[in-house]
């Protein structure tokens, strides 16, 4: 009646898939900012365990997914692809339209993915406390769930505008251990020089975190987004949903995920890249706010990953290390850069871009949710809203979004928007 | 690696079981108050479509579950069966303890099960509006979204004090259409007879629904729980479960369910009744609040199901129509009656009821959270303190219980009780 695909656990793939493998050129190199030259190992062994930074450099095409991590997984994954058919129906459209659900994990969206990697290589290098900061919330409950799973200390810096439009968030990281702090906060140097009433942005809390690890034993800093080793923990998405499309004969015209650092459009999309790079006729596009177009209208050049300056220069799209991005409801997307990958892949035109609208967006979120009876984050549903205008179309067979996230932590958003 | 068990959805048996063909037994008949007579249809008409007045009283061992109903069902049905494996370990008991997950719904709880088949065939009936009461609101909002998907108003008297503690499912309503009101709310005059800062009962937002319902035209009364035809659409958690714990070949020594009104325990326990009839080795519990014990503390007697005595008399486990409940979190189990079926059910000694504190249900769902990956609804966690207490003794082989609903509403429960 309605195609839902489920694998069971034992069809999961037990890898990651690590598209630098793939790549037919390399990655300009992280540089430190006192040198201007690639920076070395050993600083960044002061904010990272080994584990994840060998990760960061891998070129081998699939790494093996740890026992204790496929433990874990096994919580909520294989998620469920979803042919969304009240909304079909609705745009009366001959498109299909199939979803990949991440919102069924224990935090409501795909950053459980890495965070429970991260927690586990974490551990097992010796780390005690991770650090980290959040935007809208997911990452720092997901980074709290796992963290209480392998005995990890957690604290996180959150976006103050997320701080007071997202209580619930609060809550439960708390009730996962995590221990949350509005950023910019007066905990650290960096926090103090801004005024109280600023909105806070994730580069500012990303300094904050950086610099509270560097001042901490056995503290690593843990990233949400952004780097490689994220990216590939989250490629688990993009396999499964290749593994799924297979069983139903599907071949998708357009792949679609939201995009903020990288990490959902990235663990989705990378799978694919080697049937762009052979050729097929396949289409990858990454949505992003038109209010923070760090894809769209940002620069291909070297810039930091926070605001302070404190991480190292990363060659990436980017909108500026200082740039606001205004207070929308989409938090996880307010950053102003794009991972090293994905920045590489766009300027390479191996994937597409596109920007949409805040009002398109939730109205876009509402009719999901009263069609498919799932109410999307609001990071989420700017793939939905890019959707709904392909599949108006009419010209295509199928097309794939991610779902990231559920919204049901930020339901103030849809009247407050 | 861990046990979950999906049907596909043709798997998903495509009848209501009707517990009432079985039972060896008569319900005592509804009476009217004004005659202490069994009530005329023509009464009940008034604020019931007849749809729903046959399945009342049927006999009919199944009722086959309408096409558009079903089509509905397929947004989230069927539902998983979760062996509860870090549970288990954390308790390091022999017992296995299975879930049945409902919190997979649109709005998070089983309630969407009737809320579905109310909704069509009050629409088949000819109703335009349908007028109710929520507790916690997880009633309130499956209403408002059954409501959209088949053309119908939804109007709905919120508990003051759920209405006050829970504003997300106040916005979750509104997101699906749903009008909401505080009751007692100044709209009848039922609920002016109340001050302004009374917390409010299901009681008297019965009353204020039924009201309402009787002065307006096509306008018809939805009841969440304690009749006959709620508890009937809800036995679709029961089939299914039944048939997912036939495939992997677990014969329960337990059942375990919460119980406010009925329509969860009633919908998870009547399936196996039959089991229970025939001498087999089952034991089916239900689990309330020891503040608000209908069950366990009640009488068993005739008792309006409202507070200012608009509905008819019915047969049941009471604690009074103007019992208060204390301001509890599980807003879904502060209810002074139990449903006729229910009731029986116990009276007969066919089902054992017990009851937990609020501070073992909330201590039981941090736990489940942090093991299993799911903030349970506060509702649902009474099910889990009570299965937690059952699975330290390791004397069963298994337990299974259902998890009516996810708490991601309910999050400043979780930290203010």
């Amino acid at each position: 009646m309605r195609e839902k695909v489920y694998l069971k656990f034992e069809e999961m793939p037990k890898v990651y898939y690590n598209v630098l493998a793939d790549l037919p050129f390399e990655l300009d190199p992280p540089l430190d900012p006192e040198t201007n030259k690639p920076i070395s190992p050993e600083k960044l062994l002061a904010i990272f365990p080994e584990p994840l930074l060998e990760q960061e450099v891998s070129k081998e095409r699939f790494i093996p997914i740890p026992e204790p991590v496929l433990k874990e997984y096994a919580v909520y994954r294989p998620t469920p692809l979803v042919r969304a058919t009240f909304l079909e129906e609705y745009l009366r459209t001959r498109t299909k339209i199939y979803y990949k659900y991440e919102g069924v994990s224990p935090t409501g969206s795909h950053k459980v993915n890495t965070a429970i990697a991260q927690a586990y290589y974490n551990k097992i290098a010796g780390t005690k406390t991770l650090v980290t900061e959040t935007g809208a919330g997911q990452w720092g409950s997901a980074l709290s769930y796992a963290g209480q799973k392998f005995g990890l200390d957690v604290r996180i810096f959150m976006v103050k505008v997320s701080y007071q439009q997202k209580p619930f968030r609060k809550i439960l990281m708390n009730l996962f251990g995590g221990d949350v702090q509005p950023s910019p906060s007066n905990l650290t140097q960096i926090g103090r020089q801004f005024s109280e009433d600023h909105p806070g942005t994730l580069g500012i809390a990303i300094s904050e975190a950086i610099h509270t690890v560097l001042n901490e034993k056995d503290a690593k800093y843990s990233l949400g987004s952004v780097l490689n080793h994220v990216l590939l923990h989250q490629t688990i998405i993009g396999l499964e949903m290749k593994k799924q499309l297979e069983i139903i004969g599907i071949k998708p015209d357009i792949i679609v995920a939201c995009h903020g650092g990288g990490s959902n459009f990235g663990g989705s999309a990378l799978p694919f890249i080697p049937d762009v790079l052979s050729g097929k006729n396949i289409k990858i596009v990454a949505v992003e706010p038109e209010s923070c177009p760090s894809l769209t209208k940002g620069e291909y050049r070297y810039d930091f990953g926070d605001t302070a300056g404190l991480t190292p220069l990363m060659k990436m799209y980017t909108l500026g290390k200082d740039f606001v991005p205004p207070a929308i409801h989409a938090g996880g997307l307010r950053y102003h850069g794009a991972s090293p990958i994905v920045s590489k892949l766009y300027h390479e035109r191996l994937i597409d871009a596109a920007s949409v609208t805040q009002e398109e967006v939730f109205e876009a979120g509402k009719l999901f949710a009263k069609l498919e009876g799932i109410v999307p984050a609001p990071e989420s549903a700017h793939a939905i809203a890019y959707v709904i205008k392909e599949a108006k179309k009419g010209d295509k067979e199928s097309i794939v979004f991610t779902l990231s996230g559920h919204g049901y932590f930020d339901l103030n958003a849809y009247i407050n928007q």
